[in-house]
């Protein structure tokens, strides 16, 4: 299938404001992509597959857990985190898309995960930034991404753990091995920086 | 050993100020024992003697942490959360202390547990919310606990999540699962009380 295919089958998937979200992702992704060295090509593509079964019911998305023996806790936290681990079996086994690396950055743009490739951090960030996000500490974690990768996926990693428990709801145990990692990740990157 | 010697033995390895907030979680122990049925004289000692490693050198406590082979990710996260889990070693060792529970409630009394017990859960709420304590939100937690203990429980480990994340240190992973474990028995609880 080509780009313009895949496009069209996943604009069929989404409501017109989350097409419009996935098309401003793939820009901050390739913007993120240039600045800090990834490939502009798998950034794109992992841009535009990223919310590919975010409007499925959950019951299908249940069904695809069980048969592909998605990790199990993933059913004892929100739904809104499926869409992601789902979205990467579903665009392997229906658009035919095989790069593991963009099927990892579909499967980990929501939780994150400990030891993030550059083009997993890539599109999580992206997800999180993309021009039409409104809350609450975008803005620095924008800032942050001029100068920054793993500074900006923290803060935003840190951003997100805050509110999740600010509402009351449960956090994946994935995403505070993402955050822990990435404390000790950026710490150790900046004595790098200061022994130079 | 009878308790005044204990008390002897706890006083001898604390400084006067760590002493005395000792004695006024004791206070609060009891307190909230009295409040919420649990055992007073559990409480009074699990109190007494649950910052008992506080002040030990960190070699001291990675020592214990070897011999003892308690959890090896402790090393990796602050050191704050070591004397806990080596206290409960070492009262049963030096101090001859064997009540499970008791040893449990000091074990847990830093990182919390999923489904802790009810002294347990006294003992990690008074140890947050004892008349020293200055910290925000701590007003609002002890007044949670004129309530509900599991919701104070529930909002002081939200509160040590938040601090710890904007702060900007790890989280002990079984802090996360603590608190997850609370959110869903909090809502279960007040399902159960809607539907009486």
């Amino acid at each position: 299938m080509n780009r313009k295919e895949l496009a069209e089958r996943v604009r069929r998937e989404l409501p017109t404001t989350r097409w419009e979200h996935t098309l401003r992702v793939m820009e901050t992704a390739k913007e993120l992509a240039d600045r800090y060295q990834a490939d502009c090509d798998q950034a794109e593509l992992a841009a535009l597959l990223h919310d590919y079964c975010k409007f499925w019911p959950k019951e299908r998305m249940k069904h695809i857990i069980h048969t592909y023996q998605l990790p199990k806790d993933l059913l004892e936290h929100h739904a809104e985190l499926w869409h992601a681990f789902v979205g990467a079996e579903v665009v392997r086994e229906e658009l035919g898309v095989n790069d593991p690396d963009v099927l990892n950055a579909i499967r980990y743009h929501t939780s994150g995960r400990p030891h993030m490739s550059l083009l997993e951090r890539v599109i999580f960030l992206a997800d999180y930034i993309e021009p039409g996000r409104r809350f609450p500490g975008v803005d620095e974690v924008r800032e942050l991404a001029r100068k920054s990768l793993d500074q900006a996926v923290l803060k935003s990693l840190d951003n997100t753990l805050v509110f999740l428990i600010q509402k009351g709801h449960k956090v994946y145990p994935l995403t505070l091995a993402a955050r822990n990692e990435m404390v000790d990740h950026v710490h150790q990157s900046r004595l790098k920086e200061e022994s130079l």
